[in-house]
């Protein structure tokens, strides 16, 4: 916080509150909020019915519920006294920043994630086995996905969805966070949401899924994600074209995630490799994020992120090829930067698979 | 927005922008922003990727994707242009808001809440059937809770909540919001998380339950809320009286909830009841809260809150007795308010039952 000019941090729905408590806030119109001041001790401002909840820890923080007729905005600003910079925690709910700018006029308002970040961002042995663990389980639901034991043909993709979901839970974590099934065009869309389409012999169906696992109550879950696509019968040419493209480019880039490497020349492996292809127009996203608590954190593997890897960084390398109204790919896996090479969380085969009808 | 003297409305995730568009925002650090001027036409910004998933309304709204190495803050400023006020989607992340700020130094925010509450939560006939078929789809569970169809004693409240998760799809639900099981003593903590705790016989079982439920794809969906508590075994003559006057403390503010009565009398209708119990001190949250296309919106059933309710309000109502460490009971209905007195889109009998072990 010295670091950074900022008097006190607000913590509340997010993952930067459960990571530093073990606590999580309910996303919900009563407000929860950590506050933090720079040089004294940190108290939880939380519902007076969710109290209850909370796991106390005294050596981090003292516990300060309110009533349904308080107003948990003007306890947090009496807890910041005259700060002059407050770090507000980047999921927040603005309608709580809007209420706390107008108790607090004179005050400068910054992101939270500035600071968390540094903390969250590098992961040590015991995070790495837990993200080693939730990617292990979602290998072994891909593992059944390559093998044509997930039926696909005649189902929707809603259907495989749930299937999915279901596995995510069975082979070990608490919680899904998604499972997109994208068959045939709808591959083209790369966040596609699983909808009713029947998935149909002799076409391309993209998985892309994830959970979180907890390796223990009352501590922060670590997440899983993956990509993988199979082929419903015999793959046309023109796809295994593409497809070795996409395998190509993702080796690069996976290759290129080195100690010391930046984010952006990770990026720019795989890219090149597509570009050089003529696929380049068809890649139309980052090539990944970090993950840990979230399945999106620090660091993204992005053109223009000069942050070098250093041991611990975790990330996902997941180029794709997108045309649109026709067929999509994409191949992800989850990775942590070491000093012998980058650790693979996810091993399951890269290959495009036929899956029978 | 010309009655709140706003120029721009921002919408971000949250209800607001399904509600308005069909379009829902992923929760996630790319920005997606509804930006709608007072004078001009409005405009969806959205991540390039996540394109393909918007169905267009040429009529309501233009399309403008923004690539991985742009920044959406500044299209959203410059959208914005001169505005003095920005009304900012109230569950829009705080980081994006704080860009914001930085990006227009010399606006004013405000919540946005303030200007779309106003239009959703007077619910028409549409939506309140909407609101009614959630409703019966949780009614259905709650009597298979009540007449010892759902299994609890010897399995853990995980166990249950994952049952009543899975009851909630198989209902006709499209997501499960939550599934609070509160066993014996949990049962005092009124937003329990259901935990590795083994439901024994002879306890209380505080079930409170919800999903959300489209009524037809790329509509917003409507949601459904119950909370009923069974107990496994013959109940306490001591546990009998405090749901007794549980169950006339909730029929009491059932009853106040007629067209014109503030929502504050709603709340403290049933309140005095448990206060002239003696049981005063162990009610400690609000009576209820709106209900629509989110679980919790206005109007909120509580002290303060002088909003009259007129036809169309849909809340629930929802009193609750907890005594730490000991026990505790909750009971609640949907109702909307409507002409002839409030309609009830839970009608699930409203005694405690017991459940054989």
């Amino acid at each position: 916080m010295a670091d950074y000019g900022v008097d006190v941090l607000g913590l509340s729905v997010g993952a930067d509150l459960p990571y530093f408590t073990g606590y999580e806030a309910m996303p919900l119109e009563r407000l929860t909020m950590l506050v933090v001041p720079r040089d004294a001790d940190a108290t939880l401002v939380v519902p007076k019915l969710e109290a209850p909840r909370v796991v106390e820890h005294p050596e981090v923080f003292s516990i300060l519920p309110w009533s349904e007729t308080e107003n948990p905005v003007e306890i947090v600003a009496k807890l910041a006294g005259s700060a002059n910079n407050i770090a507000i925690g980047n999921q927040t709910w603005a309608m709580f920043l809007v209420q706390l700018i107008r108790q607090m006029p004179g005050t400068r308002f910054s992101e939270a994630g500035e600071i968390t970040t540094a903390l969250r961002s590098i992961k040590d042995p015991a995070e790495i086995e837990a993200l080693r663990a939730a990617g292990a389980a979602v290998d072994r639901i891909a593992t059944e996905l390559q093998a044509g034991r997930i039926p696909l043909v005649g189902r929707t993709e809603a259907d495989v969805s749930a299937d999915l979901s279901r596995r995510i839970i069975a082979e070990g974590h608490d919680r899904v966070n998604f499972a997109i099934v994208a068959s045939g065009p709808n591959a083209a869309s790369p966040h596609h949401h699983a909808g009713p389409r029947v998935i149909q012999p002799d076409e391309v169906v993209l998985c892309d899924f994830g959970g979180t696992m907890f390796p223990e109550p009352g501590s922060p879950g670590y997440c899983s994600d993956i990509t993988r696509c199979v082929y419903t019968g015999e793959i046309p040419a023109e796809f295994c074209e593409l497809y070795d493209v996409l395998f190509e480019a993702q080796a690069s880039s996976v290759a290129a995630a080195t100690v010391g490497t930046s984010c952006q020349d990770v990026d720019r492996a795989g890219r090149q490799v597509i570009a050089d292809a003529g696929y380049g127009d068809f890649f139309i996203h980052r090539t990944g994020h970090g993950i840990g608590v979230e399945e999106h954190e620090d660091p993204y593997i992005v053109e223009g992120n000069e942050t070098a890897l250093v041991p611990g960084h975790a990330f996902s390398v997941e180029p794709g090829i997108y045309v649109p109204d026709r067929w999509g790919a994409r191949l992800e896996d989850i990775l942590v930067a070491a000093a012998p090479g980058p650790d693979a969380m996810n091993t399951v085969d890269h290959h495009l698979h036929t899956v029978e009808a």
